[in-house]
């Protein structure tokens, strides 16, 4: 009897460890290309999960954070939220008569870009406003939400949140795995990421860290309610990330991924900190799959981050040579 | 041989079922009396974890917010991050001689109580400012964690930290361990709380919301640091608890834990939700054991919060039949 059990349960010993290598050799990363990036991802990670090594760093600590705009998904030819606020303006426009010889309104009605541009930031500023503040913020999750489920891209004709990058998702699920938590640090607004964060990245709300306009608390028979106000609380780019990131997370993660100058003191800031770090920039060199451009772009630049990468001990993605696939929706 | 196998698992049958049993019957809220307060708590709890039922919840949405001062710690008899200010006032005034003759600090530096309260917010703010700002984050942490080390809470003789209830430390443990996740929603200072949420009651930073004031980013030779402006950012108090978890939440937590009026908007608006929701209010009634104060209490004033309660079928705890124990050094 000993004998018969012996031999069956040696019979598993193979099957077992079979399963085991197959489960140790799928790639995470299935979209990344061999190259010095992915190997750089797949080393930082191995070097703080391993378990008594020096540079081991304890889950809770394994903070990774994400700009989102051209870092999870496309920014071009104009940043998502931008093409929101137009949108919302065309939208609105029937209740607003007087919109129609008004500026910065009557630029957007008239698609006018020159006229647009004219208005500075002031002008933009008046068109957020106009188009964020003014309802609930159970309101204004439903306008995003009916906004992303209707409007297309001008590129690719499909729906925004489709144009999320596939070696991302990868990567997300990848650090998840590895028992880091993943954050957004965007410049855009917390409450429109918010709407579809955690359904497209698994980000949820309260992990995601963005720009923000001031809600007031009213209580309107019983019922209380969070409004949104035409007034600035916060901008989540630039020096205001790694301000923002100590705010929200109170710690300083040990990763950050970006890909333009906005994201430069959220890289530094996070890669400054001692023990192993970690900064990665997503370079947009794909005029094929999707846009090339740096240097000199209106959305996105990316000058200051691309200069000092190297002595900065940043990996530089190329999205045309590093990423086999750009978007899901892509066949393989 | 077989009949040895099942012999030898029947025997483990019994074994296994008591080991459940006993399991299924540690109480995980020890200090508290077996009362409506902690039956309440218990039955909340239940129903939002039974898988299959109409008031079931899913673990991410199982958020529960918690105020600090009075209701995870002591606040008597004045809030402890006050009597931080004060001696730091004291420590640093060598290095301002001038503060011997200039109000506010002549008051603090001669323990004139009167001549304090006449100096009113304006002068409350300018000491916040001054014990507070013109230093990075990590410093300012290091100054924190030094006078939690040193300091001594005039009645109970103890470090301030050691004031932590019992009985709440025992009810965040068991809401994790239901998978909630636990957050504080205090009008305290948001870095002052993370230089000890983490170590005393298992909240990390990133859970931790309060009170701020600006930070700005700078480079000094290479080194990136945050440094701490005299200028508020935003105060997490009264009406804005509910703005400071939407914030950094996102979503509404469904369950609230405060004790005092200054908890009583987000209250209001964690049990107005849909859905299964709780409230909870710690009433300090006992004097002998802590302190007792209420309606007429400048520090923790709780009024309204006490008269709407029982419509608003929020739990009142009563911190002298309700709490076996108070504190985590008192004996059992």
């Amino acid at each position: 009897m000993w004998k018969i059990i012996i031999i069956l349960m040696a019979s598993l010993v193979p099957v077992a460890l079979l399963a085991w290598q197959a489960a140790a050799q799928i790639d995470p990363l299935p979209s990344w290309t061999e190259g010095d990036a992915k190997k750089s991802v797949m080393q930082f990670v191995g070097r703080v999960t391993k378990k008594g090594s020096p540079d081991f760093v304890p889950p809770m600590e394994r903070i990774a954070v994400f700009d989102n705009d051209g870092t999870l998904w496309a920014e071009q030819p104009v940043y998502f939220q931008g093409q929101f606020v137009m949108d919302r303006v065309h939208a609105l426009a029937p209740q607003y008569p007087d919109w129609k010889e008004k500026q910065p309104y009557k630029a957007v009605l008239e698609n006018d870009l020159k006229a647009l541009a004219a208005s500075g930031q002031k002008g933009l500023l008046e068109l957020v406003m106009a188009t964020h503040a003014g309802m609930t913020t159970e309101e204004f999750d439903r306008i995003v939400k009916d906004w992303l489920a209707t409007a297309r891209h001008p590129k690719f004709k499909r729906p925004y949140a489709d144009l999320v990058y596939q070696p991302m998702l990868e990567l997300l699920a990848f650090l998840r795995a590895n028992d880091f938590r993943t954050f957004i640090a965007s410049g855009g607004g917390v409450e429109f990421l918010r709407a579809f964060c955690d359904a497209r990245y698994g980000i949820p709300p309260e992990q995601v860290i963005g720009s923000s306009i001031v809600t007031r608390y009213e209580v309107h028979d019983g019922r209380p309610a969070l409004v949104r106000e035409p007034k600035l609380d916060f901008i989540d780019d630039g020096e205001g990330k790694p301000v923002g990131i100590n705010k929200f997370i109170g710690r300083r993660p040990i990763a950050a991924f970006g890909n333009s100058d906005g994201d430069f003191q959220m890289l530094e800031w996070v890669t400054a900190g001692t023990g192993p770090r970690f900064g990665l920039i997503v370079h947009h060199d794909d005029a094929v799959r999707e846009f090339a451009y740096d240097r000199a772009s209106a959305v996105g630049k990316l000058d200051r981050g691309l200069a000092e990468a190297p002595k900065r001990g940043w990996t530089v993605v190329s999205m045309t040579s590093d990423w086999k696939r750009i978007f899901p929706f892509e066949n393989n």
